[in-house]
């Protein structure tokens, strides 16, 4: 019988927790300090006061776009927008097929057909700004893909994208049908821009380890998809919303959150794996709430508060703060967008960092391939095996 | 500005090499001994005395099936290769938007498809049994949608699944609408057997790391699907039988090898990033091969024979022998298979590798989450950024 393999295997954490395991210039996160940039800008800094343009540009090229590069950057991306002939005409059945199963299936499937369709080449077989090609027209597509996808599965016609408008406001108009007010489309621009990039989470290295086989950017935004699919991944705002509607009134506030912190459960909307203080994410998006005001950003604000501190006085030292789901589903649903549209949009801005990560991790040539540890039975000799054919 | 972050943390060497990310009880490879296995079994031995069902049995339950057991098994599964309707309906346009990027994007995109059509849900949130009803019905459904997206790309009409012939004879049925040979049947259910899996290599990695998330399990193989289709993953048996084809005839052996070993090009066919002995795969599969005989088979013969010489004498200390793609090539050519099915070929024996790691995966609770190392510049103080909007 074989032996042990002489080599010594490295031993880390489960979940590779704390392992590093690249490098990068696209950005981090500073939990203990409620911190994050992109590049060497505040994440948050950029989300108010720039477009979703400039920090795309910025996480492709690396830095803020001057005025002109801006215009031209901003007319090569809205012209990647409309869909090729064959992926459009193969949207009606993806929705149809894919309608149990939730809106990132259907992204999934249909941005694995438009990558296709568009000719994407395998990462390592094609020059770095043949890939940035392919990566602008990945993310000037899951806008349209995702639309169209939901307006198909409401019975509507998809809304031609148009060129005239900024991204946000075209994502607006092609999931109503109807120009945005401008108040909106910058709540949302804020909410997309801050959600563009977030550390190194579980689908952004999945993007990587696919990308460092060269495979080609479909396929690695697609298995990024996947994951964030996965109920462990976070990035669902609807789940929030859904706490608020389960407590209801605001005189119902202390007794439900009470109940349910008591009962051991998570209140969705509340904690981060990352973040120890507040989320930088959650202030910025508390403001916007609040600059439009009403009734649901009372009880929000509210729900917040009292939350804070039940869990401060029943989970003491848990450092449990709302996180970004709180306020992001609060402004998308002041801003129209339907419940089933959240994770979605968060998905569209989001495909912006995994090409980035893609495009970064495309420089390196070293293929990701760790070890598993055997802990089964040794080996039985050979031909010990009663024969089946 | 924000100090640096407190924790330390781990670091590995580059792509993970060495580091153990997870514990098995699927299998292993001894790389230094020539040896892998599934379970407890030799897969050589599997694939030499067993049939696909078995083995797929085995993988999936831990045990390989009694008689009973194998029968209820063979059913069960036949009658999962069946697609849903919509997703039958949806493969022409899937074929027609995929042609020009390859069978691995198609199957990628019908996988995506067929899962969400399946009802697939969250790893977490079902039991292991229908985990396992939705990798059956994964793995069944893996042969019929390569075999019709082919067929579809040839101007043919797929050919709908038989349930009384086993696995593999009903794969090479779809594929040319013809009963295959026993003897062909046999060989390519071996080669299958032998390609299930094979330690933790990147695309069993994407598998798990998705899986990690809770996502469903379409979602997992949708990412390996991906990440087989990079260039550095390995399992592109056609490129072995293309450096046949460059060598031409039998006389040119010496002087093709000795010109591109020179002029230090990979020889497609040789090398293995595990194996320093001889790759148990490429044995068995040598042994089939010159069952059936030939001009093919001795011109392999030779062509391995002469590489091994001059690869020893050119390149010495290199330890470079024949990989599982060459004779792989060299078989599924003289089963008839066409070339750029070969690749799908062993992704629909992977997809039952894969799966078994998915359904392990889910056991676990733990996110797959390392870190990265920002290397950029330090971030700007806050405000500092001129407006854009």
């Amino acid at each position: 019988m074989p032996t042990t393999e002489p080599t010594a295997p490295i031993e880390v954490p489960r979940g590779l927790k704390g392992v590093i395991v690249t490098e990068t210039t696209l950005g981090d996160v500073r939990g203990s300090e409620g911190f994050y940039h992109y590049r060497e800008f505040s994440a948050v800094d950029l989300a108010e006061t720039r477009t979703f343009e400039d920090v795309w540009h910025l996480m492709f090229h690396g830095t803020l776009p001057d005025a002109g590069q801006l215009d031209a950057f901003r007319e090569r991306t809205a012209a990647l927008r409309k869909l090729p002939a064959e992926v459009a005409a193969a949207l009606p059945s993806i929705a149809r097929a894919t309608a149990l199963s939730g809106p990132l299936a259907g992204l999934r499937t249909a941005l694995s057909l438009a990558g296709a369709a568009a000719g994407f080449r395998p990462l390592y077989d094609i020059d770095p700004e043949r890939r940035r090609a392919d990566a602008l027209a990945a993310c000037a597509m899951v806008p349209t893909l995702l639309t169209a996808l939901h307006r198909l599965g409401q019975g509507l016609e998809p809304v031609e994208p148009r060129d005239d408008l900024p991204y946000a406001a075209n994502y607006l108009y092609m999931l109503t049908g109807q120009e945005p007010d401008p108040d909106k489309a910058s709540a949302v621009e804020s909410y997309l821009i801050s959600t563009v990039d977030h550390g190194f989470n579980a689908s952004t290295f999945t993007a990587r380890v696919i990308a460092s086989t060269g495979a080609d950017l479909a396929a690695c935004l697609v298995g990024a998809v996947g994951a964030l699919s996965g109920p462990l991944h976070g990035g669902a705002p609807s789940r929030a919303l859904d706490t608020l509607d389960a407590i209801g009134t605001p005189d119902r506030i202390d007794a439900w959150l009470r109940e349910h912190i008591l009962a051991g459960e998570r209140i969705m909307g509340f904690g981060h794996p990352v973040y120890r203080t507040e989320d930088p994410r959650s202030r910025m998006l508390k403001g916007i709430a609040r600059s439009f005001g009403g009734d649901l950003v009372d009880f929000a604000t509210a729900v917040e508060e009292r939350a804070e501190a039940l869990l401060a006085e029943l989970k003491p030292g848990r450092e449990l703060h709302v996180n970004v789901e709180f306020y992001a589903g609060v402004v998308m649903e002041l801003c129209g967008l339907p419940r089933e549209m959240f994770t979605p949009t968060f998905a569209a801005a989001r495909v912006v960092g995994w090409s980035a990560n893609i495009l970064e991790q495309a420089e390196d040539s070293k293929i990701i391939r760790p070890q598993a540890r055997y802990v089964g039975p040794e080996p039985k000799a050979a031909r010990h095996i009663p024969t089946s054919r």
